[in-house]
């Protein structure tokens, strides 16, 4: 299993990136396919490393694989069959994401000072005892949601945005318009 | 087609909130159930008063409703056959969520001052005529994405999550915790 750290990010301040990593746990690869993909395309949109993924999926990290190649950056699927020691060898904070956790917005300022964050993300059902390797158990508002939205919205409030800098080695990109779409070809550096 | 306009909600501070709502375009009722439904618990739980749907889908509709019963608040899915109409005869902003558009830190101020919002989310394709007829085509990051997550980003930093006054008629509720889950019976009002 790769932890590719490979170099940290920095800001356009200069400062080293917090890095952000995702575990998804009870993937269904015959009956969630859409959903966990939606679920990596916003954890790289939103500028996470990469995505670990319980059940592995290998046709789903190729998918992503193929998506890197066209739009850039360094955003992987990592196979974790073994879940635990995901959890167990991250260094830094492990952020569990649930409707039943304290409010994401009490959570923030301790998880800025919590090192690089392992945010883990349940499908239905969860096994248990995540709530209590979990060093937060974070909620985006104390409703039923989509852990898709509950990702997005957690990433968008620790890290922002990633600048275009974060998607290098493109073969395109999308010029930001007003109106209809306009995408220019890049060449590699 | 109800409009449900139904008095609006105030902030805490008294203010009357901006009312938003959400128009989910190309929805495939076969293949998309999950990730329509998670389109809407996103909607719901990020204070959105209603989703219309195109075409419509009378499952996903009832499936949210029941959510509604159980966990309180007024969203409501809105089957929308005609979804022009939907866009016509909304009185505010028409924003439609794109990776092609302008980013969103630039739209925000605009939307902040554009009375009520609609947001439109197209599936994998939507009618061209949509970044025509409305008011803004934002982009939540210039990148391939979750109509899921750019829908919770942009409500999160539009409106933030709403407050528990939001979920009134609740069955029940949850009571935010560091670890496990505390679900507590309410009283109807």
């Amino acid at each position: 299993m790769g932890t590719g750290s490979s170099g940290s990010r920095r800001t356009s301040t200069g400062k080293p990136r917090r890095e952000i990593s995702v575990l998804r746990l009870g993937h269904r690869p015959g009956r969630d396919p859409r959903l966990t993909t939606h679920l990596a395309l916003a954890a790289r949109a939103l500028g996470a490393r990469r995505m670990y993924l319980n059940p592995p999926d290998p046709d789903l990290a190729q998918r992503l694989a193929r998506v890197g190649r066209r739009w850039g950056g360094d955003f992987e699927v990592v196979p974790a069959p073994d879940w635990r020691r995901v959890v167990r060898d991250h260094r830094g904070t492990v952020v569990h994401l649930t409707m039943y956790g304290e409010p994401i917005d009490r959570a923030v300022p301790r998880l800025r000072r919590g090192g690089d964050l392992l945010f883990v993300v349940g499908g239905a059902k969860v096994p248990p005892e995540i709530y209590r390797l979990a060093g937060a158990n974070v909620a985006v508002g104390a409703q039923p949601h989509s852990e898709v939205a509950a990702l997005a919205v957690a990433l968008d409030r620790l890290g922002g945005l990633p600048t275009a800098r974060a998607f290098r080695g493109a073969e395109r990109r999308i010029v930001p318009t007003v109106r209809g779409k306009r995408v220019v070809p890049t060449r590699r550096p």
